[in-house]
């Protein structure tokens, strides 16, 4: 029986769709019956089906601030202009997941890896099958939802017109892999994890507690925590705010991370130690993202602990025609969180300059 | 009765001379009976006592690496010119500790708070009454070393002509807090820690290794690991060697770690965490660094994750006189175990400079 969450219901996340795309067979082997996929859509797909923009999700990540942050009337992702599809990743609490999967084949413990190839793959199925659309004017993503982009741009050319991977690698590295262990340990670590067979995600408060706490040292940066930039960031939830560092870190990113699965997070972060595009090409990197066709912006965030732009730059050289556009945030990779107006503005100006080429 | 660790030995360490100072009051309330500093001198202390270095040790380390990597003759810090003294902090296993106390009423989860100010104020008095030493011609030290040099220069300031700390700040910051607190949580969320009370370090090993993954995350940089630089470091234990990364990790830092002392490690968290200057001047950050009279040259790793020359170089700037010398190691902060030769060439120049100014 799948476990009550209630962060990731459409009244935690706003509106979604769910959408079954049938049986599904993951790269790593294992089945799902039933893989159904959380969508929540913004405008109107054209007749010519020429206007549609797909957005995965990143590590923890939903629609929801893609909904609040990114998109809007007048900005580049704009939806009176395009059909802009959110689809969130597999096992990300909303899409099929160990904790709300009714087939007890594949819930909790029981759930299978899953690849960024995966993820890619159901999103074109369902891209395909459910809206008729073959080709996209721009996928876009942050972090794992990078991982997402380059995976698309790589494994389907033909359909990846543009291509906007933000604050994330094609290949992931050595520092990356071992960073996430460490997020994904916290969790496991706490004996009331039992193996992935908890009653409830509450009952693994610790685990998750001490997971969102490395996040806040590696995802917000010195500086962010040294000028107390976080006394301009509101409340999470009314009348709990903060007045000192510790209780910010205890309401912001300890009480984000807390409400969410302990499975949904090490589902992800299995999948993100591993994203890969060089899986496509017998591990040549350099042949991966020389493939692409894609009119590519690379947007590292310069702050970046874990995707510095130094490990996005020589991806972006081997990409052709790609372009870099360096972003900056006081939070770092955090930064994807849209703080400041200057971030979202510059992530507005790369992304309309992108849209604006003819491919 | 205190536990038996092997790796705090002579053996382990190379020699050092346990000195004690008596009864010590600590800054916190607390109070170590007979307080015992581990010792280790290099050289002979001339005549009129003018050629003393002290060197104060960083969080888990001890004299062997400043031993091994930074002292020698015809170095910067050279034993046929100085007489140096490196000095191992209060907690570190070596001096006195909690797992290593005769005294039942400060042993293992009794031990008391210790301050950067305690060490400082201990290594005074050892080197006035055990040595006669009252000018010191240089302080120098890493990380948690540099604290104590800072320390050591404003609380001292007619005792110290020369500072030069290394990789570390001379107050403390938030960012650096949270670290710090998920190296603690690391080992205090293993159920074998049992509030400090455990009969083995072994007993706590799952602690200590998430606390030594971690630090593989911060201590080491995207670009060490991405470049496998740790195919160029020798082996820390004859045959123990390393073919990928994760070896490394296992060989190397979750090796070391691992024969490290929990509480001695939770002692010195504890201590770093709350380093500050200003404690000496009601809070004034600027007060404290402005009233340092000794040469100091501020040596931030460019590199560094935890300790950024951009919060190094505000401290400098504070300090009359005081010059920034930036080091750099692909390694980032574990540059400080003198990887590379180019980094031993940085801090050798330095430090020579340093003592060649006229104070």
């Amino acid at each position: 029986m799948p476990l009550q969450n209630d962060f990731y219901t459409p009244e935690g996340q706003g509106a979604y769709e769910l959408i079954s795309i049938g049986r599904f067979e993951l790269e790593e082997g294992g089945v799902i019956e039933d893989l159904r996929l959380a969508v929540a859509t913004y405008g109107t797909l054209n007749e010519d089906k020429s206007n549609a923009i797909c957005i995965p999700t990143w590590f923890s990540g939903t629609h929801a601030t893609w909904e609040q942050v990114y998109i809007g009337s007048g900005r580049a992702l704009d939806p009176d202009k395009y059909f802009i599809a959110v689809i969130n990743q597999i096992g990300n609490g909303l899409s099929t997941s160990p904790h709300n999967t009714e087939d007890p084949s594949i819930a909790m413990s029981k759930f299978p890896h899953v690849r960024i190839g995966d993820d890619v793959r159901a999103q074109e199925q369902l891209l395909r099958e459910h809206f008729g659309i073959e080709r996209l004017a721009l996928v876009v993503g942050g972090s794992m939802g990078a991982q997402q982009t380059y995976e698309w741009a790589v494994r389907f050319p033909d359909k990846v017109l543009r291509a906007a991977p933000i604050a994330g690698t094609a290949q992931n590295l050595p520092h990356d892999f071992l960073y996430t262990q460490t997020l994904m340990d916290a969790i496991t670590s706490d004996p009331a994890w039992n193996g992935g067979e908890y009653a409830a995600n509450t009952d693994v408060a610790a685990g998750l507690r001490r997971h969102a706490d490395i996040w806040a040292v590696m995802g917000l940066t010195t500086d962010f925590w040294k000028t107390e930039f976080w006394r301009d960031i509101p409340p999470l939830v009314e009348g709990l705010g903060w007045e000192t560092f510790e209780e910010f870190q205890q309401n912001f990113t300890a009480l984000i991370f807390g409400m969410m699965d302990p499975n949904a997070l090490l589902s992800m972060g299995w999948k993100w130690q591993r994203g890969d595009v060089a899986r496509n090409t017998n591990g040549d990197l350099a042949a991966a993202l020389g493939s692409i066709t894609a009119k590519t912006f690379v947007m590292p965030i310069e702050q970046d602990m874990f995707f510095p732009p130094r490990d996005c730059i020589p991806e972006q050289e081997m990409i052709p025609g790609a372009e870099l556009r360096m972003l900056h945030s006081i939070a770092g990779h955090f930064g994807l969180f849209g703080f400041e107006p200057s971030y979202t503005a510059e992530v507005d100006a790369a992304l309309s300059d992108l849209l604006a080429i003819e491919v």
